[in-house]
C-alpha cells in the first residue's frame, strides 16, 4: 500500500476508515458555514431534515456571516439577512452582521478554523481553509442544511495533483501570480474534484496571507480542497490571530502527506522563473505575463474579495498609491475582507492613502465580486481586480472584460491608468512592498 | 401694488419683467444639475431639441453627479454612470463621479451656486440651494433637457408660505427639529407649488449646514422652493467654501423680501417651545415630539443624505457615540453627502469614532435613502434614519417602517438601542454636541 496524500489522511481521519481516493466515507465535519445567499436555503434543508424544533450538531461550530449583499442592496437581500439573524440566535449558532466581512476571512480571524478541520461552507471559496492546513470545502445549501443537523456528510476521496514550487519570489510576485500560473497550466477544470497541494520551498516561505490566495484560488481549476500543510508559521499566525495556540500540533504526521502518496501528477516550477500573471477575460485560466497585456486599457480597478481583501494586500497597493494620484481615467473601488482589515488600514494609514489617492473604500464584504452592487460593470467597462473569478458577466455587463492580477499589479496599473508591469514601479516603493509581502508572517 | 417675497423679486430678476405670484414667467437659469437617475433621460431630451451636435447653454453652469447608484449597484446604474460620463466628456460639463457625493452638498462645496441664483435640478431636493439665498427648485428630466439646451424654462410664480422663529433653540434642538415641526404643521402638500420662506432670530443665527436643512425639506411639503435669504454668514461660509467672496452682495434688496410683501400666511413659533421631533412611520408630516415615541425599537439607524449627511451632522452623532458602542441589537449605517465629508471624517477621528462604535460607513453618495442599496430594508425593518422621507417602501420594502430625526436623536438612539430623548444624553457630551452645532458658521 502506498502513503497517503493530505486529503487521503484527512478523511480517512474524519471517517475512521482506512481511505484512498476513489472511496466513499461518511465523515465528521468540524465546522459548517453559511452567508447571507445560501444560509436561508441550508435553513429549508435543515427544517426539513430535523423538524420545526431541529438542534445545530455543534451551534459553537456553526458559523454564519452576512456578506455578499452587505450592507442589504435589495429588499430581499435584506430579508436574507433577517432570516439569517433570526435562525442564529434561534439556535445559539454564530453569526456576523453587515461590515464583519466575508465569510472565509472571519472564519480564519476568529479562530473558527484550525489545521487538521474538515470545514464545509455553502461558498465555494471555503476551499480558502486549506491554507491553514484544513480541509475546506465549498457544498451546496442542501448538503450545508443536512450536515448543519447531522455533524457529517458524504465525499469521494479526491485524487490530487501538486503543485511544487522551489526557490525564492522574485521581486512584485505573489501567491496570486504563484496560482494564476497554476490555473493556466492545468487549465480551468484541471483539477476538477481533486484537491491541490501545493508544496515546495517556496510554498514553505509564504506568510499565511499569501497561503490562503492558494488555498482560495484551488476551486478555479475546479479543486474540491486546495492544500498548504501547516507548520510553524501556520502556528503562529493561529496564535496572533486568537491569542491562543493552535488546539493541534502542526507537525502530527496525519497534517502531512506521506513522501510515497501517490498523485495524479506533480507540476514543479522554479519561482525565478514566474513572471507578475494577469488572467484575460473571461477565464482565469487565461494567464499570461503581465508583459503580453501591458498597455491595456482599463476603467476600474477593485482591491477586495476573499482571495485579495486581506490587510497585506490593502499594504501592497497603498504603498504604491502613498503620495500619489489614481490616474484620471480609471476609478477605484476598495473593499476589505474584513471589518478587522478595515479597522487596521484606519490605524496604519492605508485608508487614508487610498482616499488621498482618489480610491472609494467601502465596509468589509465581497463587494462588487460576483456583480451585485458597490461597483457592478457596464457593457463597455473593463475592469483589473484582485478577484478569484473573470467569467462572463461576473461583475457585471455579460459585455464587460474582468482581467485578473495581484495586489501589487493593481496598484502600479492604478497609477498608469492601464495594465501595468508592478516591476514598473519606483524600486524604493518596493522596498516598502517586499517588507509588506512578509508582515505578520 | 404691494412689496415682493423672496420668491417674486428673484423671478422677476430672472425674466426681466416686474411679476407676482400667479404670473407665467420665461426666466434665465443659472445652473442645471442632473444626477446618475435623471441625466441620461435629459440628454435624451437635450438630444431631441438640440439635434445630435448640440451646445449647452452654459458648458461651466452644467453640473452631472454620481450619487444615486453610487458605486454602481447595477448593470443599468453602470450603463448610466457611462452615459453621464461620456456626455458631460463631449459637452464639456463638470462631472463628478463615484465617492465624490450627492449633487446638493457638492455643488454647493464646489462653488457651482451662489445667493440669488436661479438653480434647476433633475431631484426634488434641488430646493436645497435656498440655504444659500438662491432659488433652487427640482424639475423632471424632460424640463431638465430643455433647460441644458435653451438656457430658460418656464415657472408659474409661486405663492410664498413663511415660517419666522425668535428666541434660542434649546439645546439638542436643531434645524431638522424646526422644519419636522413646520411640515407637521402644515402637511405633507401644505406648501404645495409655494415657496417656503424661514426667516425670525432663530433662523438668522442658524450656521449654514442647518439652513440646507430647512431649505432641503420644503419640498417635504411640496413647496417649489425653500429660502433662507443670504447674510453675512452666507458671505462667509461661500469664502470659506471656494477661497473667494460670493459675487453677489448679500445685501442687495433683491435678494431679501420686502417687509409689506404678501404671504399666504406666516407661521410664527418660539424657539424654545420647540421639541426634539420624531416623524413616525409613513409620512414626514407625522412629526411628534420625541418623548411620544421613546422606547420604540429599532433596528437600523441611518446617518447621511443631502438632508443631514454634513460633517457638522457627522461630528454630532460622533460626540454622543464616541468611546461608546452602539447598542447591540441595531445596526448603523453611515453615508457621507461628500467625499469632502468622508476626508474630513477621516481626518478629525469622526470615522474612527464611528468605527470604533460598531458603525459601518460606505463612501459618499445618496447611499439607502431611496431603498437602492448600501442598507436597504426588509419587511420587517424598523429604521430612524437622519434623511428626508418615510413614505411607504422609501428606504425599501413596503412593510418596513421609517421614522425620521435630527442626528442628535439618532446618536441617542444608537446608544440606546431605541428612540431616545437626545437630552437623555449625558450633558457633558452636550458640550460638544453644542460646540459643532457652531461649527464653520
Amino acid at each position: 500500500m502506498t502513503g497517503k496524500t493530505f486529503a487521503e489522511k484527512q478523511l480517512s481521519g474524519k471517517s475512521g476508515r482506512d481511505v484512498h481516493a476513489g472511496d466513499y466515507v461518511e465523515a465528521e465535519i468540524d465546522v459548517a458555514m453559511a452567508h447571507d445567499i445560501t444560509g436561508p436555503l441550508a435553513f429549508q434543508t435543515f427544517d426539513e431534515v430535523t423538524g420545526s424544533d431541529g438542534a445545530l450538531f455543534a451551534p459553537d461550530r456553526t458559523v454564519f456571516t452576512i456578506d455578499h449583499h452587505a450592507p442589504a442592496d435589495g429588499v430581499q437581500a435584506a430579508n436574507n439577512h433577517n432570516a439569517l439573524r433570526e435562525f442564529a440566535a434561534e439556535h445559539g449558532a454564530h453569526q456576523y452582521d453587515v461590515g464583519d466581512g466575508i465569510c472565509h476571512q472571519v472564519l480564519v480571524e476568529e479562530g473558527h478554523v484550525g489545521p487538521g478541520d474538515l470545514v464545509v461552507g455553502a461558498d465555494s471559496h471555503s476551499t480558502t481553509y486549506g491554507g491553514l492546513g484544513a480541509f475546506g470545502t465549498g457544498v451546496g445549501s442542501t448538503d450545508l442544511g443536512t450536515a448543519m443537523a447531522t455533524g457529517d456528510l458524504w465525499f469521494r476521496v479526491p485524487e490530487t495533483r501538486r503543485f511544487e514550487v522551489e526557490g525564492d519570489l522574485p521581486e512584485a510576485v505573489y501567491a496570486k501570480d504563484l496560482v494564476l500560473k497554476f490555473i493556466g497550466d492545468v487549465g480551468f477544470a484541471g483539477c476538477t474534484y481533486m484537491a491541490a497541494e501545493y508544496a515546495g520551498s517556496t510554498v514553505a516561505a509564504l506568510p499565511l496571507h499569501e497561503r490562503f490566495v492558494l488555498a482560495n484560488m484551488a476551486i478555479e481549476m475546479g479543486g474540491k480542497a486546495g492544500i498548504v500543510e501547516p507548520d510553524e508559521r501556520t502556528a503562529r499566525y493561529l496564535e496572533a490571530q486568537t491569542g491562543r495556540a493552535p488546539s493541534t500540533d502542526v507537525d502530527d504526521p496525519a497534517l502531512h502527506a506521506d513522501p510515497d502518496a501517490e498523485y495524479v501528477d506533480v507540476h514543479t516550477y522554479r519561482a525565478e522563473e514566474i513572471a507578475p500573471q494577469v488572467s484575460t477575460p473571461s477565464n482565469p485560466e487565461n494567464a499570461v505575463d503581465v508583459g503580453k497585456v501591458e498597455g491595456t486599457e482599463i476603467d476600474q480597478l477593485f482591491v477586495g474579495t476573499c482571495t485579495n481583501g486581506r490587510f497585506e494586500d490593502m499594504q501592497v497597493v497603498a504603498d504604491v498609491l502613498e503620495g500619489e494620484e489614481i490616474a484620471p481615467n480609471v476609478r477605484m473601488v476598495v473593499v476589505p475582507a474584513s471589518g478587522a482589515v478595515y479597522q487596521q488600514m484606519l490605524e496604519t494609514g492605508v485608508l487614508t492613502t487610498f482616499v488621498d489617492a482618489g480610491a472609494v473604500v467601502q465596509s468589509a464584504g465581497c463587494g462588487p465580486c460576483a456583480g451585485y452592487h458597490q461597483g457592478v460593470l457596464g457593457d463597455s467597462d473593463v475592469c483589473l481586480a484582485t478577484a478569484n473569478r473573470n467569467f462572463p458577466g461576473r461583475e457585471g455587463s455579460m459585455k464587460s472584460s474582468v482581467y485578473l492580477a495581484s495586489p501589487a499589479t493593481v496598484g502600479a496599473s492604478a497609477l498608469y491608468g492601464e495594465i501595468t508591469d508592478p516591476r514598473r514601479v519606483d524600486t524604493s516603493r518596493y522596498d516598502d512592498v517586499a517588507l509588506a509581502k512578509g508582515a505578520r508572517s
